[in-house]
This record gives C-alpha cells, structure tokens and sequence, in this order.
C-alpha cells in the first residue's frame, strides 16, 4: 500500500492510498481521514461511497466532514467508484457506465466480470486493509453515500445485518431496476435476468430484509434527477409495506450537488455517532 | 448583470453572476453568498480575495464557508482572480503571471494595463454592484484572502482607511518585493521603478499606515511557500516597528491547500461577524 498525498484538516490527516485490490484486479485508490483523537485510541469508521463520476478524492474536497467527524470522533473512508484504467471495451465512453461507473456490484457478465466487484471490495476487503493499518475498532463501522452511492449504502446495508451500525444516503438511488441508471449498468453488469437485479435494488431488499435497520434519507425537492432517475416514493411504499423504518426528509431547494450534501452532512456524521456510539 | 448559477446552501443561496466590469473592460464573475437572514433584512458582507489560479469558485466549492456565514447573517462575495478572455500576450503562458495571477493592482504597464485593474475592481466597482443588486449594508464590510488574494486583502485594507471592518489572511504573501512572485508581477504589470511597488506591499505599507487595523493570520507551518515565497516573518518585523497590531498564528502541520483554509475559515468568519457587529 503506497501513500499518495496527506494533508492536516481539522486537526487531524486527510490521507490518500494505492493498493493492488485482490477483489477488482487492479490498483485501487481511497482516501481516509484520521482525525486528532486516532493518535490515541482505536475509532469507530464510517464509509462514504460516491455517485456516478466521482473518484474518492471529491467527498474531502467538497463535503466538508472533516470538523464533524473530529468532532465526533470517527474515522472517515471513501472509496474510488470503479476500478480505474483496466482498460475495457466502453469503459471509457459514458459517464454512466464503466469508469466512474461501478454501482457497487459484482458484475456477472463480461467483460466486466473480471474487474467491477466494487461490492466485495467495500464489504470485505477495503474494511481489513483498513483495519489492518489503522487504528480502527473494527465491530464499529456505519455506511452512507450520495446518489449511486447511497444506491450502494443501501444495498450493502440492507443484505449484510449487522455488519452496519447505520446508514443514511444523500439523493440515493433507491430503485435501480426502475430507472435508465439502473437499466443501462444491470444489463450490462449483470446481464438480462432480472431476477439478478433484485440483489442490488434496495426497493426489492428492504421487502425481505431480516434486520430492520433504520434508513434515513435526505432528497432535495430541486434535485434535477428526481423524478427520473431517485424516486424516493418507491423505496418509501416498498418501507411502508414492510414495516422498514425509514426516514424520508424532503429538503426544499436542494439540488443534487455536493452542495446540499455539505448543508446536511453535519447532521448524518451526528447520527452514525450516536450508532457508533452505542 | 447576468446570474449563471444557483445552488441552495446550508439555508441560504449561492449565486454566481456574469458583468461588464467598466474597471477592467471585459466581463468579470464573481459569486456570492446569500445566507438566509438576507430575505428579511440587510446584512454585512465579507470579501474573498482568492489565491494565484483560483477563479470565483474554489472557495465556495472547497472552503465550507457558507454555515458560518449563515450562523454569523453574513454576506459572502469571492472575485476572480483576474480578467478572462482579455488575449493579452503572455497572459496565458505562466501559471503566476497574467489569467489567474492579477495581485489585486492597477496595472501601469502595456499590456496589462488596459485591463488588469483590479485594485478598483474590488475597492470600488464590485461594491456597489453589490450593494446595488443585494441587501447589503454598505458601511459593513471586511475582508480577507489566501496567499496573493491575503496580499489584495491585505493591500486594500492598509490603503484605505475606514473602508473594512476587518481584515484576515489566509497564508498571504507579506512581503511581495521580496519574493519572486511578487518581483514577477511588478516588474510586468508595473516596470521597474520600484517606488511604485510600495503601495502594494504590505509590509511597506504598514509602517505608514494611518488608522492601525489590526491584522489576523494564519500560515501553515508545512506550507510549501512559507520560506520562498510568504515570509511572514518580514510582515511581522515591519509590524513591531511600526507598533502595528498583528496576530500571527503559526500553524503547525498544515499546508497551502484549501484544506489549510477549511480548518480555520470559522475562526476567521467568526473574527470577522465581531468586527461587523459593532
């Protein structure tokens, strides 16, 4: 593992690294923030996974969570969204697809099946690599993300009980077989059996999750993916009809940027404390 | 004045606007921070000198400002850090010198001249674009920077008397005849004759300052710049002489990056809502 760059925030170290992923096949990249009181005592961890086009840098750029998670006391890590340069037929064509693209997914078809295991790297592997070089209690780990990556928050959360101690998404995607997003990287990832599909579409898990942790949610009501690609209304009738408990906020003039993440984030880091807390 | 975007932020409304800038004689951006309390009353503004490279958006996207700007009621405005698009020769050659490196001066030299004016673009012709568009109190007002928008802020303050509240900086170039830098754009944007340098360079300035604002700093101990470049040494130097009220915080571990400026811009907004308060 080779350190790339490492800045002082908020009294702690934003740190960036490179790895050969066991999992993907190829060099990965995350960033970690280690905040003052990681000098002393092993933390709890919370996970932030991206939306379509981010790599891990772009959370510490722009969200501002450092002051929170010093304050609280936790460790922060953000992974990159696919594997980077393995050099794919149309990896590189969309933004929606392949590069910046991996939905947090084992793909099953080619030829993306060798590379795109995004969901074994962030449930597994990432999580020992980082327990390994840092002072993490690793019992006490939360996931959130934004878009895409609450898509993936979800899906991890919802088919792993008790790995998390909680989860919140940012504008998630909460029904991928119900939307072009979905669409396109399901056909493509998994291939056209849809009975596939349902393993990564949180609507279709939370009707069969067995442990019923809390979902909270914050949606902008100007997000300029609402209606076509979010639609927070499936997830919350398919919560409803399974007596999941979910906490929907709709945020009044929010659009999908990182900055309604950053006017909220404050908030989620606050309650993955009082869960890691516990 | 034509607005090119709008993000909700923390409450309130990041705007960025487009003008014809009579100063500069070309279009100039700049973007401002509304927080809420500005739907219901006037309020101060604070001024944001970025540094060399930087346009009107990385502070908004990368300082985390805007909740300390909504919690103090105050006005956040941040500038270009030059003209655009003017095609001047050599203006897009060199990172330090031309497009993104305009030292918040009046330019006396051809070619940079005619539009490299933005000594009175800040001082006098961004003011009362925004008092005549928002709901500003225009006798409130302060301002601060990182590096050579610190020596604008810096600059600007020193000169005019009464005109800010408040001035801080971020890592600012203190000393600017005494590093390359600075030497750089003077000698291009003012020729030679060193006696005109002086009124822009703070330590200069300082020890003929009339009315003894005092002065807020912080500067990274791990910043890339300090010893070539920054040198607040000398600031600090000149301020003891000139019996000058300076507090410079030495910061220990910490870098050029906004990731320096995030850590400590509550402090400074928090330093700043004081001084607009009175």
């Amino acid at each position: 593992m080779e350190r790339i760059s490492r800045h002082k925030v908020c009294g702690g170290w934003l740190e960036r690294y490179r790895h050969a992923a066991s999992t993907c096949q190829c060099d990965m990249c995350f960033s970690i923030y280690l905040p003052p009181q990681a000098e002393k005592q092993k933390l709890p961890v919370l996970y932030w996974l991206s939306g379509l086009t981010c790599t891990d840098e772009n959370f510490f750029q722009k969200a501002g969570a450092e002051r929170y998670a010093a304050e609280a006391g936790i460790i922060l890590v953000a992974c990159d969204t696919s594997p980077r340069k393995v050099h794919l037929p149309g990896d590189e064509t969309d933004w929606d697809l392949g590069t910046g693209a991996g939905f947090y997914l084992n793909a099953t078809k080619a030829p993306w099946s060798r590379h795109y295991r995004l969901y074994d790297y962030v449930l597994d592997e990432l999580p020992r690599l980082v327990a390994s070089h840092f002072p993490v209690d690793a019992q006490r780990k939360s996931i959130f993300g934004h878009s895409m990556g609450g898509h993936g928050a979800l899906v991890l959360a919802l088919r792993n009980s008790g790995v998390y101690r909680s989860i919140s998404a940012f504008a998630p995607i909460v029904a991928p077989m119900q939307c072009a997003w979905g669409n396109k990287a399901f056909s493509n990832y998994l291939g056209e059996d849809k009975s596939l599909w349902q393993d990564y579409d949180a609507s279709c898990l939370v009707q069969k999750a067995q442990h019923k942790l809390p979902i909270l949610i914050d949606q902008g009501e100007a997000d300029e993916f609402l209606v076509e690609q979010l639609k927070p209304e499936i997830l919350q009738l398919a919560c409803t009809q399974a007596d999941h408990p979910l906490t929907l906020r709709m945020q009044a003039g929010y659009d999908h940027s990182y900055f309604f993440i950053r006017s909220f984030v404050g908030e989620h880091i606050a309650y993955h404390a009082e869960a890691l807390a516990r």
